[in-house]
Protein backbone atom coordinates (compact mmCIF):
# COMPACT_ATOMS: atom_id res chain seq x y z
CA UNK A 1 0.00 0.00 0.00
CA UNK A 2 1.52 3.72 -0.92
CA UNK A 3 -0.18 6.72 0.35
CA UNK A 4 0.01 10.48 -0.69
CA UNK A 5 0.79 12.68 2.14
CA UNK A 6 1.00 16.30 2.29
CA UNK A 7 1.18 19.06 5.44
CA UNK A 8 -0.09 22.81 5.09
CA UNK A 9 -0.41 25.77 7.18
CA UNK A 10 -3.09 27.64 7.03
CA UNK A 11 -3.01 30.85 8.57
CA UNK A 12 -6.50 30.80 10.74
CA UNK A 13 -8.11 29.23 13.55
CA UNK A 14 -9.04 25.68 13.33
CA UNK A 15 -12.59 26.04 13.06
CA UNK A 16 -12.23 27.38 9.96
CA UNK A 17 -10.68 24.82 8.29
CA UNK A 18 -13.03 22.43 10.15
CA UNK A 19 -15.15 23.92 8.60
CA UNK A 20 -14.03 24.24 4.73
CA UNK A 21 -12.99 20.43 4.95
CA UNK A 22 -16.23 19.03 6.52
CA UNK A 23 -19.06 20.85 5.08
CA UNK A 24 -20.64 20.61 1.61
CA UNK A 25 -20.21 24.72 1.43
CA UNK A 26 -16.79 24.47 2.30
CA UNK A 27 -15.54 21.53 0.12
CA UNK A 28 -17.08 23.40 -2.95
CA UNK A 29 -15.01 26.58 -2.17
CA UNK A 30 -11.46 24.60 -2.68
CA UNK A 31 -12.34 21.03 -4.15
CA UNK A 32 -15.26 21.35 -6.66
CA UNK A 33 -17.77 24.03 -7.13
CA UNK A 34 -19.30 21.64 -9.84
CA UNK A 35 -21.25 20.02 -7.06
CA UNK A 36 -20.67 18.50 -3.76
CA UNK A 37 -23.97 16.77 -2.70
CA UNK A 38 -25.30 14.39 -0.01
CA UNK A 39 -24.68 14.34 3.80
CA UNK A 40 -21.67 15.32 5.64
CA UNK A 41 -22.26 13.50 8.73
CA UNK A 42 -20.87 10.43 9.93
CA UNK A 43 -21.99 7.37 8.30
CA UNK A 44 -23.37 9.73 5.39
CA UNK A 45 -21.88 9.70 1.40
CA UNK A 46 -20.90 12.75 -0.21
CA UNK A 47 -20.68 13.21 -4.28
CA UNK A 48 -18.52 15.18 -5.63
CA UNK A 49 -18.88 16.60 -9.25
CA UNK A 50 -16.15 17.55 -11.71
CA UNK A 51 -18.26 18.61 -14.95
CA UNK A 52 -19.57 15.33 -15.70
CA UNK A 53 -23.33 14.06 -15.31
CA UNK A 54 -22.24 11.30 -12.72
CA UNK A 55 -19.88 12.06 -9.58
CA UNK A 56 -16.14 11.62 -9.84
CA UNK A 57 -16.04 10.66 -6.90
CA UNK A 58 -18.42 9.41 -3.66
CA UNK A 59 -17.03 9.13 -0.68
CA UNK A 60 -18.48 7.33 3.03
CA UNK A 61 -18.08 9.44 5.76
CA UNK A 62 -15.92 7.60 8.28
CA UNK A 63 -15.45 9.99 11.00
CA UNK A 64 -16.08 13.92 11.51
CA UNK A 65 -15.17 15.00 14.71
CA UNK A 66 -14.66 18.99 15.65
CA UNK A 67 -11.96 18.46 17.70
CA UNK A 68 -9.45 18.39 14.40
CA UNK A 69 -10.56 15.25 12.28
CA UNK A 70 -12.29 14.51 8.70
CA UNK A 71 -11.79 11.00 7.63
CA UNK A 72 -13.54 9.17 4.25
CA UNK A 73 -13.56 5.88 1.97
CA UNK A 74 -13.93 6.58 -1.25
CA UNK A 75 -16.68 3.44 -2.07
CA UNK A 76 -17.11 4.63 -6.06
CA UNK A 77 -14.69 6.84 -8.87
CA UNK A 78 -11.96 5.63 -10.42
CA UNK A 79 -11.34 2.43 -10.28
CA UNK A 80 -7.58 3.44 -8.19
CA UNK A 81 -9.11 5.54 -5.92
CA UNK A 82 -12.37 2.86 -4.76
CA UNK A 83 -11.15 1.26 -1.47
CA UNK A 84 -8.60 4.29 -0.40
CA UNK A 85 -8.94 6.29 2.57
CA UNK A 86 -8.45 10.08 2.78
CA UNK A 87 -8.38 11.77 6.04
CA UNK A 88 -7.78 15.86 7.74
CA UNK A 89 -6.23 15.69 10.12
CA UNK A 90 -6.17 19.74 11.62
CA UNK A 91 -3.81 20.62 14.51
CA UNK A 92 -3.94 24.24 16.07
CA UNK A 93 -1.41 26.53 17.10
CA UNK A 94 -0.45 30.15 17.42
CA UNK A 95 -3.57 31.00 15.76
CA UNK A 96 -2.19 28.87 12.73
CA UNK A 97 -3.68 25.65 11.84
CA UNK A 98 -1.40 22.68 10.00
CA UNK A 99 -3.53 20.08 8.03
CA UNK A 100 -1.93 17.14 7.47
CA UNK A 101 -3.66 15.12 4.36
CA UNK A 102 -3.61 11.12 3.94
CA UNK A 103 -4.89 9.47 0.76
CA UNK A 104 -3.63 6.20 1.43
CA UNK A 105 -4.27 2.74 0.86
CA UNK A 106 -3.34 2.93 -3.06
CA UNK A 107 -2.66 -0.44 -4.41
CA UNK A 108 0.17 0.46 -6.27
CA UNK A 109 2.65 3.83 -7.20
CA UNK A 110 1.27 4.79 -10.60
CA UNK A 111 1.19 8.34 -12.92
CA UNK A 112 -2.21 8.59 -11.63
CA UNK A 113 -1.44 8.40 -8.68
CA UNK A 114 1.82 10.99 -9.36
CA UNK A 115 -1.18 13.48 -11.33
CA UNK A 116 -3.23 13.12 -8.07
CA UNK A 117 -0.33 13.97 -5.75
CA UNK A 118 0.33 16.87 -7.08
CA UNK A 119 -3.15 18.18 -7.69
CA UNK A 120 -3.89 17.09 -3.96
CA UNK A 121 -1.28 19.82 -2.93
CA UNK A 122 -2.71 22.26 -5.56
CA UNK A 123 -6.44 21.76 -3.83
CA UNK A 124 -4.47 21.90 -0.49
CA UNK A 125 -3.20 25.21 -1.35
CA UNK A 126 -6.68 26.51 -2.52
CA UNK A 127 -8.14 25.23 0.49
CA UNK A 128 -5.41 27.79 2.27
CA UNK A 129 -6.26 30.22 0.19
CA UNK A 130 -10.29 30.09 0.63
CA UNK A 131 -9.85 29.94 4.61
CA UNK A 132 -7.52 32.91 4.60
CA UNK A 133 -8.48 35.24 1.87
CA UNK A 134 -11.99 34.04 1.35
CA UNK A 135 -11.62 32.75 -2.15
CA UNK A 136 -10.04 29.47 -3.67
CA UNK A 137 -9.41 27.58 -6.66
CA UNK A 138 -11.89 25.17 -7.22
CA UNK A 139 -12.54 23.12 -10.40
CA UNK A 140 -13.53 24.35 -12.87
CA UNK A 141 -11.55 27.63 -12.21
CA UNK A 142 -8.39 25.54 -11.19
CA UNK A 143 -4.86 25.54 -13.14
CA UNK A 144 -4.83 22.54 -15.17
CA UNK A 145 -1.65 20.10 -14.91
CA UNK B 1 11.32 3.28 1.77
CA UNK B 2 8.65 5.73 0.67
CA UNK B 3 8.68 8.17 -1.93
CA UNK B 4 7.27 11.51 -3.05
CA UNK B 5 6.41 10.80 -6.64
CA UNK B 6 4.46 13.80 -8.44
CA UNK B 7 3.21 14.56 -12.28
CA UNK B 8 2.90 17.56 -13.66
CA UNK B 9 2.35 18.76 -17.53
CA UNK B 10 3.87 21.68 -18.88
CA UNK B 11 2.59 23.02 -22.55
CA UNK B 12 6.33 23.26 -23.73
CA UNK B 13 8.47 21.29 -25.84
CA UNK B 14 10.88 19.17 -23.75
CA UNK B 15 14.16 21.19 -24.54
CA UNK B 16 12.90 23.94 -22.67
CA UNK B 17 11.94 21.75 -19.50
CA UNK B 18 15.13 20.02 -19.65
CA UNK B 19 17.07 23.32 -19.90
CA UNK B 20 14.98 24.38 -16.70
CA UNK B 21 15.60 21.13 -14.62
CA UNK B 22 19.16 20.40 -15.49
CA UNK B 23 21.25 23.77 -15.36
CA UNK B 24 22.29 26.33 -12.34
CA UNK B 25 20.11 29.50 -13.90
CA UNK B 26 17.34 26.83 -15.23
CA UNK B 27 16.91 25.92 -11.40
CA UNK B 28 17.36 28.90 -10.27
CA UNK B 29 14.33 30.30 -12.02
CA UNK B 30 11.87 27.71 -10.10
CA UNK B 31 13.18 26.35 -6.79
CA UNK B 32 15.51 29.06 -5.66
CA UNK B 33 16.55 32.23 -6.90
CA UNK B 34 18.50 33.00 -3.61
CA UNK B 35 21.18 30.61 -4.90
CA UNK B 36 22.15 27.42 -7.05
CA UNK B 37 25.59 26.86 -6.89
CA UNK B 38 28.21 24.57 -8.77
CA UNK B 39 28.61 22.26 -11.81
CA UNK B 40 25.62 20.49 -13.49
CA UNK B 41 27.53 18.08 -15.37
CA UNK B 42 27.09 14.45 -14.44
CA UNK B 43 28.96 13.37 -11.27
CA UNK B 44 29.45 16.80 -10.25
CA UNK B 45 27.59 18.52 -7.56
CA UNK B 46 25.33 21.14 -7.11
CA UNK B 47 24.18 23.28 -4.16
CA UNK B 48 21.30 24.95 -3.17
CA UNK B 49 20.76 28.09 -0.98
CA UNK B 50 17.96 29.34 0.76
CA UNK B 51 18.64 32.44 2.55
CA UNK B 52 21.53 31.09 4.95
CA UNK B 53 25.44 30.85 4.67
CA UNK B 54 25.51 26.92 3.90
CA UNK B 55 23.44 25.67 1.11
CA UNK B 56 20.10 23.82 2.42
CA UNK B 57 21.09 20.72 -0.27
CA UNK B 58 23.61 19.57 -1.82
CA UNK B 59 22.88 17.04 -4.76
CA UNK B 60 25.42 14.64 -6.64
CA UNK B 61 24.37 14.70 -9.86
CA UNK B 62 23.87 10.83 -11.00
CA UNK B 63 22.37 11.45 -14.27
CA UNK B 64 21.67 14.02 -16.51
CA UNK B 65 20.30 12.97 -20.50
CA UNK B 66 18.68 15.18 -22.72
CA UNK B 67 16.66 12.45 -23.88
CA UNK B 68 14.55 12.95 -20.74
CA UNK B 69 15.95 12.35 -17.32
CA UNK B 70 17.82 14.38 -14.70
CA UNK B 71 18.74 12.57 -11.61
CA UNK B 72 20.34 13.77 -8.23
CA UNK B 73 21.36 12.18 -5.02
CA UNK B 74 21.42 14.15 -1.75
CA UNK B 75 24.90 14.13 -0.42
CA UNK B 76 24.46 16.83 2.56
CA UNK B 77 21.31 18.92 3.73
CA UNK B 78 18.59 17.61 5.86
CA UNK B 79 19.18 14.80 7.99
CA UNK B 80 16.28 13.02 6.37
CA UNK B 81 17.13 14.26 3.15
CA UNK B 82 21.12 12.68 2.93
CA UNK B 83 20.84 9.90 0.98
CA UNK B 84 17.38 10.03 -0.61
CA UNK B 85 17.04 10.29 -4.24
CA UNK B 86 15.55 12.62 -6.48
CA UNK B 87 14.52 12.60 -10.38
CA UNK B 88 12.95 14.28 -13.31
CA UNK B 89 12.04 12.19 -16.07
CA UNK B 90 10.31 14.24 -19.20
CA UNK B 91 8.16 12.56 -21.96
CA UNK B 92 7.33 14.64 -24.69
CA UNK B 93 3.59 14.32 -26.19
CA UNK B 94 2.05 16.84 -28.79
CA UNK B 95 3.96 20.20 -27.80
CA UNK B 96 3.10 19.64 -24.18
CA UNK B 97 6.18 17.77 -21.87
CA UNK B 98 4.97 15.53 -19.06
CA UNK B 99 7.25 15.67 -15.69
CA UNK B 100 7.64 12.51 -13.66
CA UNK B 101 9.08 13.70 -10.49
CA UNK B 102 10.22 11.49 -7.62
CA UNK B 103 12.04 12.06 -4.06
CA UNK B 104 12.34 8.52 -3.07
CA UNK B 105 14.44 6.69 -0.45
CA UNK B 106 12.81 8.32 2.82
CA UNK B 107 13.46 6.59 5.24
CA UNK B 108 9.98 6.75 6.74
CA UNK B 109 6.93 9.05 6.28
CA UNK B 110 7.44 11.98 8.43
CA UNK B 111 5.41 15.05 9.05
CA UNK B 112 8.51 16.76 7.33
CA UNK B 113 7.95 14.19 4.27
CA UNK B 114 4.29 15.84 3.64
CA UNK B 115 5.46 18.84 4.53
CA UNK B 116 8.25 18.40 1.41
CA UNK B 117 5.96 16.87 -1.00
CA UNK B 118 3.24 19.95 -1.08
CA UNK B 119 6.25 22.12 -1.31
CA UNK B 120 7.59 19.72 -4.28
CA UNK B 121 4.25 20.16 -5.70
CA UNK B 122 4.09 24.13 -5.25
CA UNK B 123 7.71 24.47 -6.95
CA UNK B 124 6.88 22.14 -9.54
CA UNK B 125 4.05 24.46 -10.50
CA UNK B 126 6.44 26.85 -10.61
CA UNK B 127 8.50 25.36 -13.22
CA UNK B 128 5.29 25.08 -15.25
CA UNK B 129 4.83 28.74 -14.89
CA UNK B 130 8.27 29.60 -15.62
CA UNK B 131 8.67 27.49 -18.76
CA UNK B 132 5.56 28.78 -19.94
CA UNK B 133 5.36 32.03 -19.23
CA UNK B 134 8.89 33.06 -18.01
CA UNK B 135 8.08 33.55 -14.60
CA UNK B 136 8.57 30.97 -11.57
CA UNK B 137 7.77 31.82 -7.67
CA UNK B 138 11.16 30.42 -6.64
CA UNK B 139 12.43 31.03 -2.63
CA UNK B 140 12.30 34.00 -1.31
CA UNK B 141 9.42 34.89 -3.52
CA UNK B 142 7.56 31.23 -2.98
CA UNK B 143 3.94 31.05 -1.19
CA UNK B 144 4.63 30.08 2.43
CA UNK B 145 3.25 27.11 3.87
Amino acid sequence: MVNIRHRVVVGAPMEFVYEAVSTPAGLSGWWTRDGVRGDASEGSRLEFFFGMPDPAAVMEVTGRNPDGRVSWECVDGADEWVGTKLSFDLKQTAGETVVNFTHGGWRESSEFMAHCSARWAYFLLSLKSLVENGRGTPFPEDLKF
